[in-house]
């Protein structure tokens, strides 16, 4: 059977959803047109909103509802220690654990020459300028326990020998190979608390 | 973290559909945060297309974009036979096999009590009345190998005795508490082959 090309469509454009198959997206597609129309417009309005309402942080690159995130213009927080991670989820996923409490730098990528990120295409520079800046007395880096991550938090760790900041890394209590959006909440908070020094 | 509240709504929405956990809904949102403009206006435009351009067929009750469906408006179809079936979902299943030609009746559910579907509740009167006012020869019941399947597939049988059809049920190639809509066409295709004569 040749589906109705609207919902085709609308599969077409679900499959290119990350984790989502042909399989799911033909089953997403099919609830949508058996829902009703209001939670089809408050769908729809949620997705309009996002891109309208959310901003980038102007210091560390969080997503926030205004120029400077929650975390930067807090000051609960301790500003003498910046968490590096790869992407905004890594910071929820470190956030859940309540271990850790001062800012953020969010890179938006790790080295990886294969997929054509190299050191012009991260957050390095602007890192280094926040180093440069402020009082920043630690550096903690939270990449993923891959090997880009693992590559990337070598080369911060060399680059930033020249500054006057300690360079630490989350310990390994995620198992190598994972992914830190997906860990568990007290593997994370493990791995913060028992961060090593690199230099 | 409070994350901001307009990606908490999205998040809140695609936790609302099925198979969708908490952390996919997390991941689908920052996913859709990070697409350009483009892609999140083509999916929004997709998504309000299925609910203005889908009707349902009002012989069988199929989606399509006109009022009668491509399979019951269509002259290669055997008119002679209708395949009874829980969901739209199913047509796309048995569809797909290549081993059917007849025409289709979607009850929009099966017999359930704890979830509050009576005769009343699914189309059976219509396909009674769709017997009734055609030359059907054949009724071939494709329903899920559940219990709730297996009840109403018995009782459709009961309730077509008094009609001069053959009603038959598509074979036990199914897995046992499996479901239509996940199985390959193969196993789908070898059930349709093999139906058994209920009376």
């Amino acid at each position: 059977m040749i589906l109705p090309e609207p919902l085709e469509v609308l599969i077409e454009e679900l499959n290119k959803l990350p984790s989502i198959g042909k399989k799911t997206a033909q089953r997403l597609a099919l609830f949508l047109l058996r829902s009703d129309d209001e939670y089809i417009a408050k769908f729809i309005t949620a997705i309009g909103n996002i891109k309208k309402n959310i901003k980038i942080c102007t210091d560390c690159y969080n997503i926030s509802t205004s120029e400077v995130c929650e975390i930067c213009s807090s000051n609960k927080r301790d500003k003498s220690i910046i968490c590096v991670v790869e992407d905004i989820s890594d910071i929820i996923a470190v956030e859940k654990t309540n271990e850790y409490n001062g800012l953020y730098h969010v890179l938006g990528g790790v080295l990886s020459p294969l997929s054509g990120k190299d050191v012009e295409s991260i957050r390095l520079k602007e890192l280094i300028d926040r180093i440069r800046n402020s009082e920043v007395k630690e550096i903690l880096l939270a990449l993923n326990p891959d090997t880009e991550g693992e590559t990337t938090s070598l080369y911060i760790a060399k680059l930033l020998k020249e500054f006057n900041v300690k360079v630490t890394r989350i310990a390994r209590g995620l198992p190598v190979g994972g992914n830190l959006e997906f860990a568990d909440e007290a593997t994370v908070g493990r791995a913060v608390l028992n961060r090593i020094t690199l230099q």
